[in-house]
């Protein structure tokens, strides 16, 4: 195992929940000219894009245990090197929930109550959306991401565009679905905001673990199905 | 016909329509910090930016029955694999619909009759625009749209940049025309919620298959001309 | 003269003028969920990005008097032509402005005179800016929109880039300046809406030629100027 | 010492300094439609891409004195042109300044006591962050984005994609960190305003001086190290 390798994922999954969750945290609601959704949902989209350039050379930029798993799944990832990658995720996941921690309370009237820009479903759903429909939405997204993923840096997809393609799929996820989940689709994002705001958040920790881990494994193998070359197959007149 | 190019064409119209019509009813509006018109423009556009990035290689990344119209109008596809590529483009408009209802009545207080993003004319136009407006506005903004595409993917144009010309494209025609006719250049986005939503939904669905149909093939149409090398001219000092 | 080149920059600059003007007209304020200044801006911007993919193999897509004046004073367009290029921009601009009366008057409640983004100073700043503050945000824009232009399409910048690198720079210059002058650099942009609404618009419009032909006369001399390689100079250890 | 990389050097902080600063200053609060902090992040990022494309190729487009000192400390800039290029950005720094402060002053209600976004902390802070969460927020920002600079324009990053990395990087750090520190991770940016507002934001000024640099070199050096190929190791089974 390349050291390297893992301190890259950690600072890149430091970087990618550090700059979306404290988007929303500091930024998102700032009065009269706050940033909203849309700004958080770009900055996590460029949190990827940015990384993506920077270290996609070094790790190949995963920054996700669900992108890790899924990848994997799709047979580009060694299944052996899936735990050392997942625990450097979250070593980065969580210092940046410590920072974002120290930063937000050193302005007036901070209250971790407001939840960190936590991952939760039920009461805790930004928009009170079911359990049900908070699984769902989390695991579709997800596969999806991985499909694209996949994709985008597939042999026959133009070079170099990849870190683009998958930024702005993470900034389209969030563009659908913060008011479902505050959007997850990474464990290791989860994991780091839920251990400073505890409670809640920890109580609800394991759906964002379960559900982009399976969404990954399927958005992996399908992808892995698609591209495969038909086999003996006359392809036709296309 | 190859069945991996119209599985590729039925994930990505699903990704297209879940994602841009679910960012619409899920975040569009969403208290105090809602995406607006401007982050569902976002979101259709990438849609089409990280599926082009992802799928292109496999199928052309149609997404869309007035591309594939288009594309043939412009001599770039097939005219017998117009129609498998349609049937595949409904099918994941129509699965993306599905998801999306489910996933949104999952909320406290949805109530269908919001529309779900349809598109509609007159007193189902967002923005209240007649008929021969939203006639015009979907005409003219499809055959731009399949113009673009053309362009974009010609030989002489720069390899590798179509999918951000494509889907900033698609974001752009959003920026415009959401309040004229919630924006459909697309057929099977068009199909999806309506199906759902019936009544009125689908008793004006029928312009936005004739608008975006006739649209794309001028488009196609009009770039084949505008590109074809002149002969037996003298194309002078310039 | 190639008259496909003539019809690209007609068709790119009503592209532009519909596209950027349209937004503005008919999104921007669009009640609770309008796009505002920052969607506007990106709607200018992408309608450069998408048609400089599209045509710029074919006319170099100026879509922009001040732009081809500019490029012919940084020594990359021959004058000849500037003259034949100009007029099918501003041709392009007023079918834009036709066909965007047409779809706004469409709505109820349209009124003529809130001005279709058309340009202004003065009384008919949109913040009321003074005419020698919009004189010289209108040259300065202009000049730096031409310099970066020269930069990014030069031969040592990285190819195929440059539609995004001046795209984004139209989109920079609106963040800034639409509350001064409702942001021109574009003296056809600025004719089309113009020539429908009349009175002020027509009497104001003067400015709108001359500072961003003067300002893209100065960017496009400044780039050349910086750009040359000295001559018989020691270069020093840089 | 080549004259033109200065030259350069200034026009483009002029244009940093102008295009961001000048977005939040016209446009962020404009009634109604105004750009707001996400309009502001965006330009302030949009400035970096275009120039990058324009000018990289000739001074290599730092714009910051954290840029330049970090690239030094990463061993990619030599350090006897470190102050050349601080000088050259601090030049242009200041006539950005005083340029926004003649337009500004141009609209009926302009008032300089509004601090022409100039950086502070405490009571001057906009979300009155402490002076410990500001300095902090200054040092991990500009450590990071250096840090993706370095990756970004590695030799093994994909050619002509960092303009776009290191502005989207740009554009993220103000999306974070507006109302922190109103961001600078730039002392030349700093200082153009901080001279025409004088009082508060020149006796703050110190800050923007010392955090960017401190927070550049650590970035600098860190992916120095970070991407040093491994001398005498077993790379292992990845």
């Amino acid at each position: 195992m390349d050291m390297r390798k893992l301190a890259a994922e950690a600072i890149g999954t430091f970087w990618l929940t550090f700059g979306g969750c404290g988007s929303a945290v500091i930024a998102a609601a700032f009065p009269g000219v706050g940033i909203g959704l849309l700004g958080v949902s770009l900055a996590f989209g460029l949190t990827v894009v940015t990384m993506a350039y920077a270290i996609g050379h070094i790790s190949g930029c995963h920054l996700n245990p669900a992108v890790t798993v899924g990848l994997a799944a799709g047979r580009r990832f060694p299944v052996n090197q899936i735990l050392p990658y997942i625990a450097a995720q979250v070593v980065g996941g969580v210092v940046a929930g410590g920072l974002l921690y120290f930063i937000a309370s050193g302005a007036p009237g901070f209250d971790i109550a407001g939840g960190m820009a936590s991952n939760g479903y039920g009461a805790h759903s930004p928009g009170q959306y079911s359990l049900a429909a908070c699984l769902v939405t989390e695991v579709v997204l997800t596969a999806l991401f991985l499909f694209i993923i996949m994709g985008a840096t597939h042999g026959k997809a133009p070079a170099g565009f990849a870190p683009l393609a998958i930024g702005f799929a993470l900034c389209l996820i969030h563009l659908i679905s913060i008011p479902v989940t505050n959007t997850s689709v990474n464990p290791a994002r989860s994991t780091g905001p839920a251990l400073f705001v505890g409670g809640w958040a920890l109580q609800q920790l394991w759906l964002f673990w379960v559900a982009p881990l399976i969404g990954g494994a399927i958005g992996g193998a399908l992808y892995h199905w698609l591209s495969k070359e038909p086999q003996g197959a006359v392809t036709g007149k296309a």
